[in-house]
Order: structure tokens, then C-alpha cells, then sequence
């Protein structure tokens, strides 16, 4: 069997104006992706460009992850857009993302919705349609979450002509049917570093994964997404690429 | 002596989620040229997508007409922002333009800052080079205020390959050096609507204004910046269009 | 039969910093209660001033109108926000316009929120239970929607010692259980003018409404919200103030 | 000699949404006069509840630090508000603050403005007297910076009834003229821990400062303001605390 390579993303470029998230210098050595917010949820211009100058000092592909206008909440609350309402505050990001990485002779290479938006795509159909219809207009593949039904976002992204990336998750468990458990749940998230390795490992080089009540679940991804919110996490992190 | 053709150019797009500014659907047709907000002073991702399908129903050139992030303030007010933070500030909000006009076959025209940022940029010279810079990045021409010096702003932005498009004011008056007479001033906004057409009219054609102590002074104008903020406003822009 | 004394209810001071809305100085005459925003959804301490100003000019009674934190959407998106901070963000706005009719010696008077707070309120127990508990921090009455289910909403006032206001709609329909009709429905909203006028009456005089399916339905309602968006509405409200 | 008793106030409450800043939790117990962001430059209900529940529990005495409406810009940007917007501006901010301490039982004891509308008080009589007129609205005392000048912003706030509260700077040195050296001057902050320690000293004992060029300056402080923003800067203000 021969080994997938798998990359490493990881969300960045969350810090706003005066206030600092993530230890992004640390952790931008380590992952090949670099999820960068777009100042609609975080970040500011300016960490936007300081962020997207970091990602070339390391070779890092640089992804656009736009939100919901919420700073408050971090995006991290559902808000009612209709379709176009969407594809519209997608494509601003998005570009005012790209034109920063132009200016820099950088290139944008993909697109990953953060937090309440990227929920609500995975499991609303029309919201899913308008994110794939705003990133087709930069014909850049879009990053979403890898699980059983891969095939079914695959059908309608090719209508729009757009790529998909899987991302699966180092430290969250799987239900039997190749979904996460919900954050609700006790057992949602993996603490054991492991645990978290041993996911990682059978992710990145079986294709499966064990869900949390015991069976192996098939689940094909292209990267797996990382945290880096504090020095355990970086720690983890670099043992991940280690092992990948 | 041969008549210059001069467009006229207007402040479009400045309304904001649920409050309404300007009539853009009236004064679109008379117009050459839409300056459309970006979204940190005005507008929101939804009103530049419809302000956008406007100046494209009329064939109306678009630019983009980026500010200070300060809606409460609409722009207005100076902000203490450095070089790079201005160009940043301008790239993200032009880029986001950008791409809503491709995601609609639209072509962006030119750049034409907006209220402080305009009034900062005519005044400082590190503050001008900072927004050619950022111009300099989508090889789009700058829009700024005509004046007796001219020249000195040429030889800026020649440097970063930026053509400049100069503008003079339909309704304000000048002083004997070729600036505006300040806002400050009583007499600084003509009122008399034969006063305006005799100005746009002396402007157009002849290249020359005549100042409010009454000398007459060159001024090279591309476009004349027009309002159309309420019903006189727009017969007086209906009135102009015949002019020229 | 003696004839209710009932009030008339009109949102206010919906301005924000360049953008105008509503007509308050051709309103205000005409009502005895002004909901004014509290700069989240609408509005800014400017605002909020000359409103409160208005206000004391025609001897209207204040109330503080707060919503969600979203400009950019008036306060019409629902918000996921748990009861603690929904009991801190409404006292955070009513605390802020208090202090500000304090300075100019003007009363507070109630509490309406605004848009889809109020609508998360009147459909969710745990959210009217934190606005029941910010307001019951002021000692006022909180406004709400008058229904058939009246009684259940006084019920958990009561447990804070909150009194409550009941307001009708003049231009919206009733369902035959006391209720609105949904705004998705196509007769929601009254348009004739003999209607709503009708129906005013009816409320006002008989404590009674006919729902859009004919039956007489008992509403019991301490004011009438109205609403002054244009010239049509101000002489609209101008003569529901003459019938009552 | 009688010894002063001189009070150490610190900046709290500026975290914002789900961005951390200071260590609340570490620098409270340490000090007397917590002066807390009011939501437009820093905060968020959320957040100042929080401070004030901290606060409470340390029997810290509160302040409101009321600043300028830019979160990006954390409030340290001058804007130009005339003195009548920040007048409502700050009985907003304090108002709200105010609210949420009297909805926990907590007492407001006091206001310090924030960042560039302190600077832009200190310099400006104008702005001065809108925001003591402000402050006059909630009977509270008025923070401002010690100088030689003391006098000249008692005789202003005099007129208001307000009384003032002198601060001085544990880390930043002093012109011969009581006056702090701007932060623009490389020797503007004092790095040395003795060196503070004993400018602490000297202020709160004797008060008097030795200014960077060697005079002794006399100096009347009611407290001294104190930054816990790292482990480094609690330790110092835990050893600023032994000493008074």
C-alpha cells in the first residue's frame, strides 16, 4: 500500500487590530497550508499582509478563510445571508485577500469558509451551491470537510467546475457514519496526544479512521487541519509532521 | 479651438445594509463614471453588487472609491494610519471591488479615494506615494483634484507607472491659485445653479475657471465630480450632461 | 361602553452617523411612545441625543428600543447569543440611553427590543426570561407583543416584578389564535387604508380584532405601533391619531 | 513625615469577543482602581460583566475608561469628534458601564478617558471641558494625568463640580517641566525595574519625580498607574504593591 501524502493546514491570520490570536510565527514552519482570515470575522489589513508575508518566508500555500461579518463573535455564529447575500461577502474577501497576495508577487491557492459559515455549508445544499459559485469566479479549489459523503459535494462543485480538498481532523472524533461528533458531545474532541497521533497516522496513510464507539470508517482526505492556540498545540503539531 | 470631452464622474454605492443614500439609480444615467464605495466607509458587499449591475446596465465606467474604515463617520474623518497600513487599507478594499466586477464580466476603471483619505492624500505627500503604491498594484489610473500643481503630482506617480485622471468640482469655488476655496470659507459652495453650469461650462470647455476674487486660472480637468444626493441635484447633473 | 385610552408606539432615532432614516421630526407629534435604537443595530450616542431631544420637544414618553449587535443587518438576523449575554447587551444599551436622557433630564420610561430580539423573545422562554431580567434592573415596563397568550408572559414577568405593555399592530393581520400573520403569508400586512383604520378602531374601542379568516378575536393592548417611513405612513399615522 | 497613601489603577476589561488581552485574573488582587473599557474601543458586555464580577471580588475599585468608537484601532487614533459628540459619546459609554455595575451591586467610582481622547483632553481645553461636562452627568470623579499643571484643569473642572484624580506613570520618565517626555523620545519609558521602583517610590512618599535630566520635579498624584500585560509587568506591580 502505497503511503498518501497528506498536507497540513491551519488557521491563521486571526488576530485584529491590537489584539493577538495564534502563535502564527511558531506554527507557520510546521503545516503547508495557511488558512488566512479576511477581516470579516478577524484580522485586518494589515495582519492580513503581514500574515501573507510570513506564508512566503516559509513557502506556505496561502488558502482564503472568510467568514461572517461578526467580529464579535469570531464567526462563529450562524447569521441568516441568503444565497447571493454569500457568494457576495465571499467574493469581497476573497478578493480584497487575493489582491493583497498580488501585491506581494504571492499566489492565493485555495479557499476554506470558517467557523458558523463553514457549518452551515456543510449541511445546507444551497449554501454550499453559493460558497462553490463565488469560488468558482477565481478558479481556485475549495477546502471542505472530508467525510462519507465526499461524492456528493463532488457532484454539485463540478457543476461550477470547482475542485474540492477533504480536510479530516487531528484531534475531533468520528461518529460510525464518517462525520465528527458533535462539539456537543463529551467525547467530541480528542485530548490524548496519542490518540491525536495515532488519528492522524491512520488518516494520513491508511485512509481510515476509528470512530469513537469502535469501527473503522473509511474517510479520504487531502490535508488535515491543525490548531496552534498555544505551546502544547505547536509541540503536537511538530510531532504531526514528523510522523507525516 | 477644438471642445475637450470631460466625463462626469459620482460618488455612488454609499448606501449601507438597511439605510439607503443617494439616488444611483436616477443619476446613473447621466453620468460617465461611478466612484463605488467599498465597504469601509459605506457600502456593504451587497450594495456593491447591485451598484456594480447598475453601472453596467448604463455602461458607465466603474471605479473603485476606497476610504478610512469609519462608517459612524462616513470617511470624514482624518485617521492616524501609517504608509503601509494606507496602501494595505486601499489594496483590500480596491481587491474586493475588483472581484465583484469580474464576477460580473465588469471591468474596474480607475481608483478615486474617498473624504479624508482624499483631502490627506492631496495634502501629504508620503500619504499620496502610499496610495499610488497601492494603485500601482492593479495598473488602474488614480483620480484626484485638479489644481495648479498638477505637475508636482505627475512626477509622483510617474515613478510608480500610474497615469493620474484630474477632477474639478461642478459646485465649489476656487481661489486665484488654483485650489478650493475651503469648506470653511462662506463662499466655498456655489449655489446658483447658472453659476454651476457657467462654471462646469468654462471648465469643459476652455480649460480655464474663473476664482471667486475674480481672476481666471487654468485648470486641467479629465472629469467633473458631480451629487446627486437629492431630486434638484439630479435635474442639475440632467442639466450638465447637456452642457457638454 | 367606555373607550380605552390607548397609546401609539413608533420606532425612533434609527439614524446612523451620515445615514438617515425615518422621519422623527414629522413623527414625533403624532405618537405618545418613541422606541428609540441604541446605537447596535441603529444609531449612535449623536443620534441617540438629538432623538431624546425630539422626544422632550413633544412631551413623548422614551423607551429604549435594543437589539443585536449587527449594523450591518438592523438587528433582523437572529443571533445566537445565550441568556447571560443577551441580559448583558440589553442592559448595556438601556444603561447607555438612560444615561443620556438623565443628562438632559428626561425620563426612561420602557423597554421594546427591536427586530429579531423581539422575535427571538415572544418564541423562546429562556430569552424572554434574560430580557424580563435585564429590564427588571430598571425598574421599567417591558413592551411586548399582545396575543391571546398574554397571560403566560405575565406570569414570568411577575417573578421579576416586571410590568409588561401590550402592543397591536394597525397595518398587520391577525390569525384567528390572536396571533400575526407570518410575514411570509401574502395578506400579513394591511395596505388599505380603511383597513387599518378599521382595525385600530377595533382595537382601540372594543379590545377586539378580526383575523384575516373572520373571526372576532379578543387582543388586549396598551398601544399601537405605528410606523413613519414615508409621506403616505406619516398621514396614515396622523389619522389614526385624530380616531383615537 | 507622614507617608501618602497613593492608590495603583490599571487598565482591565480589554479583552473583545474572543480575543484576550491582560491577565485580569493575575494583576486585580494587586491593585485598588480597575479602570474598565466601555465597549467602543476595546470590550463587550460580556466582557466588562466579567471585569466587574473580578473586580468585585477583589474589592478593586471601578472605573470607566471610555474611549474613541475604533476597536482597530484601540482607540489610540485621534478622531475628530466636535465637543458635543464626545460629551454623548462618553455619557454612553459610562452610562452603559454604570448599568451593568448597579445590575451586580458594584458602585462606578470613578472616569478615565482612554488612549487618544486622554491625550486629546490633556491638550485641548475644549475637549477637556465636554468631557468633564460628561462626567459632571454621574457625580464622579475625573482621572487625569499629574502634572505641574494641575491647577490650570481644577479651576475648569471646578466649575462642573467635578473633582479630579491626579495619576502618575510608574514607567515613564518625566520632563523637568512635570511633564511626561512623549513616547516619541527613546528614553520615554523606563526599562529598569529599580528605577521604577524607585520613581514609584519618590512619587508616592515624597511626591516628587526626578525628571530624565536630573531635576527634581514636585508631583501631585493620587495614584499611580500600573500595565499588567505579561508575566514580567505583574511581577513588578506585585513589588510596586510591597512598596506602597
Amino acid at each position: 500500500m502505497t503511503k498518501r501524502t497528506i498536507k497540513l493546514n491551519c488557521d491563521m491570520g486571526e488576530s485584529f487590530g491590537a489584539w493577538t490570536m495564534g502563535a502564527d510565527d511558531q506554527v507557520m514552519p510546521y503545516v503547508d497550508m495557511a488558512n488566512i482570515a479576511c477581516g470579516f470575522h478577524a484580522s485586518d489589513p494589515h495582519v492580513m499582509s503581514k500574515t501573507i508575508d510570513l506564508a512566503l518566508q516559509h513557502d506556505v500555500m496561502i488558502g482564503a478563510h472568510p467568514g461572517y461579518p461578526d467580529l464579535q463573535g469570531f464567526g462563529r455564529r450562524s447569521m441568516a445571508f441568503n444565497e447571493e447575500e454569500i457568494c457576495e461577502l465571499l467574493i469581497y474577501q476573497i478578493g480584497a485577500l487575493k489582491a493583497l497576495c498580488e501585491s506581494k508577487n504571492a499566489e492565493l491557492g485555495y479557499v476554506k469558509p470558517h467557523g458558523a459559515l463553514y457549518n452551515d455549508m456543510m449541511r445546507d445544499q444551497s449554501i454550499f451551491r453559493a460558497v462553490v459559485d463565488a469560488v468558482s469566479c477565481f478558479n481556485l479549489p475549495l477546502m471542505i470537510l472530508a467525510s462519507s459523503n465526499n461524492q456528493d459535494y463532488l457532484d454539485i462543485a463540478d457543476r461550477y467546475d470547482v475542485p474540492l480538498l477533504f480536510e479530516a481532523f487531528a484531534d475531533r472524533t468520528y461518529l460510525a457514519n464518517g462525520t465528527l461528533t458533535p462539539r456537543s458531545m463529551p467525547n467530541a474532541v480528542l485530548k490524548n496526544e496519542d490518540d491525536i497521533l495515532g488519528q492522524v497516522q491512520q488518516i494520513a496513510h491508511y485512509g481510515k479512521v476509528t470512530s469513537a464507539d469502535g469501527f473503522v470508517v473509511p474517510i479520504e482526505a487531502d490535508t488535515i487541519c491543525v490548531h496552534g492556540d498555544n505551546d502544547e498545540a505547536i509541540g503536537l503539531i511538530a510531532r504531526i509532521r514528523d510522523l507525516l
